[in-house]
């Protein structure tokens, strides 16, 4: 991996899970939050740029307070207080799926000169997923650490995952793997 | 259906199937020309307009004949003979997976006021499920007969079906079931 | 005028005109910022929504007050004081000249049902002019105020606002044509 | 210039001049074919492609015969003869004024490993100035030989080329500067 060249971008990780089977989704959340916290600092130490990418909540406003300020409830709070960004950290919005679509992703990475996407956040069966396709669309490579996504079902996130390595030829290892 | 804002989409069906697992696509794909091919005459009658968005196999043209020249084999004949597109018919190339990324497709449909799309073709799993979510994003809706896409792995294509229906909110009867 | 399907978009007022001719642009930016605001409480009235899609300034961050701390300045600082968005208010960064590219304004635009765009603003024949045409090809219908932009030159103020007329179709009169 | 990263892109020169001052675009147009075939020539034997992005007349097709078919009169005939694309060029159709918007250009130009831009056809005030902010954008580098676009009015080419000049820093001396 090389680091010069390479973003870590957490997907919808700033949450509500206010939607169906969000308790569900939450919970596995928490694990991938840890994960995607330590691999986060050890990439800070390389110089890995982080980018948030994540939904807006019709808010329509990158202002990460109010986003949290609106996502923070019994469910998603202990999520948040972990995974935040931090001032040197990148964050935009997105108002559909994917982390380029009616973005500045694709503008930020060429100014970052990033050729290596590593993806994180939720669902990987979703936001992950179609995130994934459209990086690929525009030729960067992908890292997707296997426990550093989630999706509402075991089976849906394994499908994911196989997909994403088969198809879009995406480097799935656990996120350990990555801290070398 | 509201014919009059539907559009029935053919995705890469003008295909070689020289790629891994060709054979297999192939096979599927018989059926599935056959079940469109159904579709599409029932459709035109009812003045829904059909357009292929095609993989344009490195000829960056929209030249229909080079491109059926291109992909004209043993395994992809009679496939070709059953399927390929008339006078009528609109077709478009896609570079990637997307029908909508770098096409003219969004105006198309805007020119013709489409609301509704009716996907069909190949790989179900990579992009007619990609070109889904492109849709979903452009507040399309959905349809997606069940019987009108395959992928190399049934597996794969049930699964890209379950997440088009719940993710994506379509439609995914057999096709009989839009031609009433 | 269809005020329910009319916005009103501000264009990089949010300024601190440091670049080539900047004393120039802001003395014209101070009478157009004043024409703005008169026409932006008239429409506010009228429930069209104002939408700020402004430069980023290298922050990539739609983070208002830290862009309008890091403009604020001997010759912006009057501007600012009057333009600036209030609560109600979209405030969206843009990282390059047009409002369309790498933003999600064309979606928010699709969810408040907008047919009809009062483009105002600075430079008119860069930044307004460009993003002018971006609507044109979305099928947008144009006002711009003729004293609700400028540009460092007279000269080439008129020449933008000329092509936006016989080009993009746009209505030109002055601002308080469309306080009736 | 380095040809190996050097495209020459011809826009709207298969045209069938049936608007508004038509006539006066294609006398104009007649001087900037010859000067268009002359480079042409010369930076084909410099190894760089030639890619033509074209209105589509509504065809909504990248069908080259078609076009021309449609284009052909007594006033584009001795045009169309001059500069039609050969089959080493790649044609590609847009729908709208930008060479990039609703096209693949972009993905051609990565794929091609392009980064300057000769821009080179008609009208000079809309589809190439507008072509070159899209390219400017998307931080191409931009060459527009002087005598290679046309508009309807003189004046309004004048204005194009020195905004282009002086906004989206082009490169703009006569085509006989690059046949070095």
């Amino acid at each position: 991996m090389n680091n010069t060249k390479t973003a870590l971008i957490i997907i919808d990780m700033i949450n509500d899970f206010q939607f169906n089977h969000g308790n569900m989704l939450a919970e596995q959340a928490q694990v991938v939050a840890a994960n995607i916290l330590k691999l986060k600092q050890f990439l800070t130490t390389k110089g890995v740029p982080t980018i948030y990418v994540n939904d807006h909540y019709r808010l329509w406003k990158a202002d990460l307070d109010k986003i949290i300020s609106y996502c923070t409830n019994e469910t998603s709070r202990s999520i948040l207080e972990q995974i935040q960004p931090t001032e040197k950290d990148y964050f935009l919005i997105k108002p559909k799926h994917s982390i380029f679509y009616g973005t500045a992703l694709n503008m930020l990475l060429a100014e970052l000169e990033i050729e290596t996407l590593i993806l994180c956040g939720i669902a990987g069966n979703i936001c992950v997923l179609f995130s994934a396709n459209d990086a690929y669309m525009r030729e960067y490579n992908l890292i997707i650490p296997s426990d550093c996504i989630a999706s509402n079902v075991a089976e849906d996130n394994e499908f994911a995952l196989k997909m994403m390595r088969n198809v879009l030829k995406a480097n799935t290892l656990p996120h350990k793997e990555y801290m070398k």
